[in-house]
């Protein structure tokens, strides 16, 4: 059965940004990535700029604050304000694959349509060479060292995703197909993703 | 630089070594897997009976005994006869690279080869059911489920990548290239590998 549903979650400045777009342009289907927020601000009500600062990056989750803000939400039985971004986030991809094929970047889009038969889970990595020559074209330096952004992005995405689905980031089993975006090439990455999506398996 | 080492590290039951070999064949290489045990056993004088029992699955590896053992070859500054065994393995595949093209299943090879800039680094996995019937397919039936069985194996085999090479074994990180050969099939398993190692990046 083709797979016609791509979700592609990436290492920051892996490329799978760009990857997945041009899956995306090739097979005719449209791109989520920044465009969910749009989307998870009319569903949930909370503001595009909260969304943007929060969504995939519960920075607070290694907080005190924030385990005790989740405590505390848990106790009196009402969802965190983080709780509901995420809910929200995974109402609007639930609603996104039920519409019909597309390519999802990120927030946890894997898990949330782990029993959704039409998917294609993809995981895109690179070595930090790649990956920092790639953040610094994309998004020019800071005062931060580009390897140090790599990393606390990373462990952010991580902290998040392990939070919500109880499962590891970046574990070969999570996905269908894990690719190496410094070895094997942007474009080589895309042609890999098509040749999977159409197995007659 | 097209890859013309490909290392398959597997998940017991997940075709690894079907795909490996439809590779090599595909590829015109040679294809390594059990063939291995005679090349250690002329290269470390250990017996083709003992390295089949305990390669890939230092089976001690969790046992109290073998981890004295091995402290204490470790005080005495010797190595012990599954270091040896190892090493001896290491050697072998190495030697292999060096000669040139080739399919090699297993035994850290991915580990081993991780500075070889020739090398195509694959994981197969795939789920239980599938893994399951495979399995009895081409083993049969044992006293033992099936599942058990899986899970004895992949255990042995973690524990193993574990002690030898510091590192987890079905990260994605360290491959190039992982597949669910359950959701892609076999075939396409092996068109996706012969893509990746093709690729002019």
């Amino acid at each position: 059965m083709e797979k016609k549903i791509i979700t592609v979650s990436r290492e920051f400045g892996s490329g799978g940004h760009s990857i997945g777009e041009a899956v995306a342009q090739r097979m005719g289907v449209p791109f989520y990535d920044n465009q969910l927020i749009t989307e998870v601000a009319r569903h949930s009500g909370l503001s595009e700029e909260f969304i943007r600062e929060n969504e995939e990056y519960a920075s607070h989750s290694n907080s005190f604050l924030y385990q005790l803000a989740m405590s505390a939400a848990g106790t009196y039985g009402y969802p965190s304000i983080y709780q509901k971004l995420y809910d929200a986030q995974a109402h609007v991809i639930q609603e996104l694959a039920d519409k019909g094929p597309c390519v999802i970047v990120g927030r946890c889009a894997d898990f949330i349509l782990r029993e959704h038969r039409d998917c294609l889970h993809v995981f895109i990595h690179a070595d930090m060479a790649h990956r920092a020559a790639h953040v610094l074209e994309r998004y020019g330096a800071t005062d931060k060292p580009v390897e140090q952004r790599l990393r606390d992005k990373d462990n952010r995405r991580r902290n998040y995703y392990r939070f919500y689905t109880d499962r590891e980031w970046g574990i070969c089993t999570n996905y269908h197909l894990a690719l190496d975006s410094g070895l094997l090439g942007f474009d080589r990455c895309v042609e890999l993703i098509l040749l999977a999506a159409a197995s007659g398996h």
